[in-house]
Formats: structure tokens, sequence, C-alpha cells
């Protein structure tokens, strides 16, 4: 029996998020189907973690065992068993303890947004309009107070019997994409429910003026999700990779 | 009576083209919808050109004469009565000699392609994806041929009723988008029906190795449709911009 690792893209816009739902239409619903029709039994599927309705996904990993071989190349037939918005970017053997989710040691995710008075209609459900008269150094400045191990209870939507919030930030920056946007990036060893369209919307608050960048360190302090900015929503998100070690 | 100058945006993919026809959604429909709101009559509205389905526009131009002032900013009024893929990025009070297709000088058309064994989710309806064995120094080379002012029957979908087949080509080139895709990006004087779909497809003859880079000169000069290569899907192509001596 082989154990594989998938690396997932997907255009988030007509998922439920990822998690299986009854009569929803779903990231891993799709996945697993497709494994059916390959192995013609059902396959469990484990991922790194969960996105919601709207979130996309350039490098989201899988694991899951294969109940037997086939001849054909597996990325090949997974992907031809796929719809448009959902494609397997990558297929690695892996060892029989490897867990997408337990053995991932950096998640990275990005928030995509553009500077403009209207909505861009090339980039419907791809990235956040913000008003043009934000301060984009402010938010840069802000994004510093991000790094390090700290307790994110502010930017946690709801505790659902979490009772540990200390998550450790690797880095923060905002970068130029190239294409008319700007992006939020940030990586960590993980993230709490909403935390980064919470912490989005707070840099948003920074870059509005409603907040100074070294408000942040008093939000972090204050473990009150209250002080904290607005949650953007989903559509701006993209889970960029998972890294492990080996 | 004043005459602007409008520049759109568009997302093609849910329109039947530019312009307008009976129960469909189009582009101009939808545009003269909106100015019949802000207006209370019917405002005929003239282009630069037309676009087929599927393709997009960052830079069409568009021009009007306006049948009274109204007090709110043009371009927001629009704009809230457009749906999301369509809005005006700009607006110009410009004479009343100005045309927006017979004043054009130059337009510039882009074909946004990337390389891939599988359909990338997040380019779908934007970016043709092609097999990664092409060869796009030979397509680069093959672009210098299409400069100057040819006969583009070669590349011409149907004649109807067109005698002169005469077009200059400014510039011709592939380029890095920076987002993982490459862009074909062309400007001239004017270009025929399905023109820029075909000079693609019959680049990426000489990216697989069907064609050479040289043959594109004689292909130029046998006038002769047949020579040339395949039509390349319409959600590739975007109408860049269109550009005006005043």
């Amino acid at each position: 029996m082989s154990r594989y690792k998938l690396t997932l893209e997907y255009d988030g816009t007509a998922f439920a998020g990822y998690q299986v739902q009854p009569n929803k239409r779903t990231v891993q619903s799709e996945l697993e189907d497709a494994l059916f029709k390959i192995y013609g039994e059902k396959v469990a599927t484990f991922a790194s973690g969960r996105t919601d309705a709207g979130v996309h996904a350039l490098g989201a990993v899988v694991h899951f065992d294969a109940p037997k071989q086939i001849k054909n190349n597996i990325q090949d037939a997974i992907n031809s068993f796929l719809p448009a918005d959902l494609k397997v970017v990558r297929v690695e053997t892996v060892s029989d303890n490897f867990d997408a989710r337990f053995s991932s040691k950096k998640k990275t995710y990005g928030y995509k947004f553009y500077l403009c008075r209207y909505e861009r209609p090339l980039f419907a459900n791809k990235a956040l309009r913000v008003n043009d008269n934000i301060d984009i150094e402010k938010m840069k400045q802000a994004c510093k107070y991000l790094v390090g191990k700290h307790d994110f209870t502010s930017f946690v939507a709801r505790k659902s019997g979490k009772t540990d919030f200390v998550r450790e930030i690797y880095a923060a920056q905002i970068t130029d994409t190239n294409d008319g946007c700007l992006m939020f990036k940030i990586s960590g060893n993980g993230f709490l429910y909403n935390m980064v369209r919470i912490i989005m919307g707070t840099l948003l608050f920074v870059g509005s003026g409603k907040f100074e960048p070294e408000d942040l360190k008093n939000i972090i302090d204050a473990k009150d999700r209250k002080k904290a900015g607005k949650t953007v929503p989903p559509y701006g998100l993209y889970l960029l990779s998972v890294d492990y070690d080996e």
C-alpha cells in the first residue's frame, strides 16, 4: 500500500469550502469522487487544513493511502476526473508516517487586494477592492508586529473548544503581484479560524488611518477580538503553500 | 451637448460579445441600459470595435453624446448601473469630431497563455493552456515577420464583403506576465476578423515545430487561410488598448 501526497490548486468561488458537507459541492467531495472512480472503492483523504467557501488554493496538501496500484500516471488519472476549478498540481509518494496535517511545519497564506475607485471586472472573486487613499507604507510597518510567537486570541473568529491560541509567525509582508494587485503574505506554524482574514482587516484599518502601525502590539496584547479590525471577505484569500520537513 | 469617451474593462466570459444582439447579454446592451437609467432616454454608443463572446478587454473605447448634463460624477453614475463584469475605467470629454472607431490610430491586443500539463483552475476562462514542450524562443523569432505592412488574407476567418486586407503591424512580441502566464502582444492600425486568434494559432504551430519561424513570411505571402494555423479560443484574448492622436 502506498501513501500519496497531493498538492492541489483550486478556484474556491464555486465550492462550499474544502470539507465534505451533505448536499454541498466541496473540494474534498470532488477529490474523493475522482478517487472513487479510479480505485472503484471509497478512499479517505486527509488534508493539511480546511478552507472556507470562496477561498482559493495554489498549494493545498492532502494525503491518502492507495488501495491498489494503477497503471496510469496518477496525476493525469485524477485530473481527468476532476472539474475545471480543481486540479492536482503535483503527486509525491511519501512514507507511511507522513500526515498532511500533523507533519506540516509551515503554512503560507496570501491575501490579494487592489486599490481602485471601482470593482475591477477581471479581478472579480479573486481579489478585494480597497479605496486608493490607503497608506500601504503604514500597513507594511504594521506587518513587523505580527512576526514572532504571539497569543492570537484577538484574531480568532470563534474559539470552538480550542484553548491554545499561541501561534508563531515566521514572516509577514506586503508585496506587489505585478498584475495590478498587492498581496499580504503571511507564513507561520499554524493559523486559527479566520485569523488571516481578521489580520488583513486590521491592517486595512492601519492603512485607512483608524489604527497606527504600533497599535498592532496593543491589539495582540488585548486578547480581545473586538479590538481588531473587520473580517475581510474570503475571495481574496489564497492558501499558497504547506511545507514539510521531508 | 457633450461627447464623452469611455474606456471599458470587461470579463468577456458571460457576454455574447460586444455588439447588441436580440435576447443576448452583450457589453453594448449592458452599457446602453446603464445610460438609459441615467439619462431617461435611449443613448446611442459607438465603439472602437467589436469583440467576440469570451474575449476580454482592459481598454475598449466607446463614445456617446450626452443628451443632457448630470450633477453626479459620470463614471461613478454609469458604474453604479453596470454589472460586476463590466466597468468604466476612465471618462474623458472629447471634441465633437472624435469617433471611437474612425479616430483610432492604434489598437493593441494581448493573447494570454501558460505552459502546463493540466488546466490551471485559477486561469480558467482567462488564458489558454499549452503543452510545456513548446519552443517559446522560436515563437519569439516568428513574431518579427508580422511587423510591417502586409496583406493578412491568410489570417482572416471570413472575408464578409471586405476587399482590403492590408494592415500595418507596429509591434509583436511575447512577454512574461509575471503571474505564471505569457502574453503575445500585438499592435497595429487595425485587425481583421479573428486575425489575432489565427496569428496566435500559427505561432503555436511554430512553437510545436510544425512550422519554422521563417515560414511566417511564406504564410503571409500565400494569402490563403488554409496555410495558417488554427484559430485559438476566445478566452485568452484581451483588447488591451486603443490609441488616438488627441
